[in-house]
């Protein structure tokens, strides 16, 4: 098989599409699947300042530097998680990636407000990446709130997507299929838009670009890792797609073309709305937020401050 | 562990369950989920008269055996599909249960029509199994309509149902979804009521009753077997079990309770309803029903009979 563009020899194989792709050939398609997934989802135009969650991953890294050469206006957005060398690493080559291209990036450290994970889960009794869930998601509202961004673009991408689906579906979570969208408006004044622009590109796709690109990308995984149940659903999906290429992607946009739009009608308004936590102000479920609530265990009396 | 009833040395463990069971306590025990199934899918009551489909194998065999003991009024269809040793095989199966028995058989041999598979697929071009589940859903009606019988029950598992979710959630066959149920009431007054009493058992837990009960049953596959992708879904499913026990059982009990609705409802009517073969009365959506379609192909002009 040569390049479906330019009869080149091909560097990448893309058994789901049917398709290989010299270098200079695949930098271009990927960026095209990124822009028509954020055009058709209507997820941000150029006019919009999008912050970008880069964990210093492939994924975040990959969606950043897509963004940037399509022309968006980004920030970064990397909130360290206090996890020993691996967090450091990532820190550094986050840092690195932003000052080489010159791109504006915030860091919001959990360790400087006591939140470390480690010390967090230890505390808690909780799961880490529970912990880990509630601290990043509160930190991502919270200072795309604060420096006013309307917008946060995270990389998960389609392994990701179609794991998170399969789960939901075995066990038919139709709140979590209701709100299962590439795109999640807010609910609520301190909130921002989620956008999720790779959700269509899968993590081989992702690693490829990433590689072509030459992005330096933290490549050892979080010591924490996936939960396990995640890594069973990726396996069983890996083997299905090895066996008839292309059903992950089939399985993610028929979803959100024909399926999700159902759960959602069947959910009145989406449940109900969240309030304002008492203590922060932020979206909460309860008196307080899922932050809150967790601050309040790891410090009864006083303790580290809400953000 | 124990039997969870009466504490002697179990002979079959349910991981799913989280249960074991001696021989004497797993029989009563599969026996009441078939009953259950059977009540709250309001299938069929002692005064109905059922149509059991036997193909010979562990699932069909195990489903009449457990509806005659639980007092159910049965007879046996066998649709005898003309290929060759394993055809042969699997109608002395069925008859020699019946004759042990007492029970009342039917059978309808394919190769009697001349319409053995092996030749129709070959004459047609078609996939042996999609021939096959053409003739045989034909002669299930017909045989139920010619004999009376207004329900019609088959030994389709949980693990069968839970591979055949899967395959339409991942493609997201809304049409097959809305219809996926383990009753399906006729669309036609030629057509039987359909149940799958089974449908919650595992394969495993079908394949010990057989066992411990002592039926002879085929235990070679069909030489066309099982097309590729639904294995690869059964495998895909069987590592989340070994993984998750249990997540079968919850994945197909809840997409009958809380899922299925939702499909249902957003076809209109299920569809439109089919009309009558012009040919043989039959339910059709063209002029011609499927069964009829097939014939046409087989014999231009003449040939075999519609039934």
């Amino acid at each position: 098989m040569r390049c479906v563009r330019c009869r080149a020899r091909p560097e990448v194989y893309l058994r789901a599409h049917n398709a290989a792709f010299c270098r200079a050939c695949y930098i271009p398609w990927f960026q095209r699947q990124v822009e028509r997934t954020l055009t058709s989802g209507r997820m941000c135009t150029r006019d919009d300042q999008v912050l970008v969650a880069v964990s210093g991953g492939k994924d975040s890294l990959a969606l950043w530097d897509a963004l940037v050469t399509l022309g968006y206006r980004t920030s970064g957005l990397h909130v360290a998680q206090g996890i020993g060398g691996y967090s450091a690493t990532s820190r550094e080559k986050v840092e690195r990636f932003a000052r080489d291209r010159g791109l504006p990036l915030l860091v919001h450290d959990l360790a400087d407000e006591g939140l470390a994970i480690p010390e967090v889960a230890s505390t808690t009794r909780r799961a880490p990446c529970s912990a880990c869930g509630t601290l990043k998601r509160y930190a991502f509202d919270r200072v795309a709130h604060v420096h006013g961004f309307a917008i946060l673009a995270t990389g998960h991408n389609l392994d990701d997507e179609a794991a998170r689906l399969l789960g939901n579906l075995l066990r038919w979570q139709t709140t979590h299929l209701a709100r299962q969208r590439p795109v999640l408006d807010p609910r609520h004044p301190t909130q921002v838009r989620k956008i999720r622009p790779l959700v269509l590109v899968s993590e081989y796709e992702t690693a490829a670009y990433a590689f072509l690109r030459g992005i330096d990308y933290v490549v050892e995984e979080c010591p924490y890792a996936e939960g396990a149940t995640q890594l069973l659903y990726k396996e069983a999906l890996d083997r299905i797609e090895a066996g008839s290429p292309g059903t992950k992607l089939a399985f993610v946009r028929e979803f959100f073309r024909s399926a999700q739009p159902l759960f959602a009608a069947s959910e009145p308004a989406d449940g109900a709305p969240p309030r304002s936590c008492t203590r922060c102000g932020m979206p909460a479920f309860d008196e307080l937020c899922a932050h809150c609530r967790l601050l309040r265990v790891l410090a009864p009396a006083g303790g580290p401050s809400a953000a």
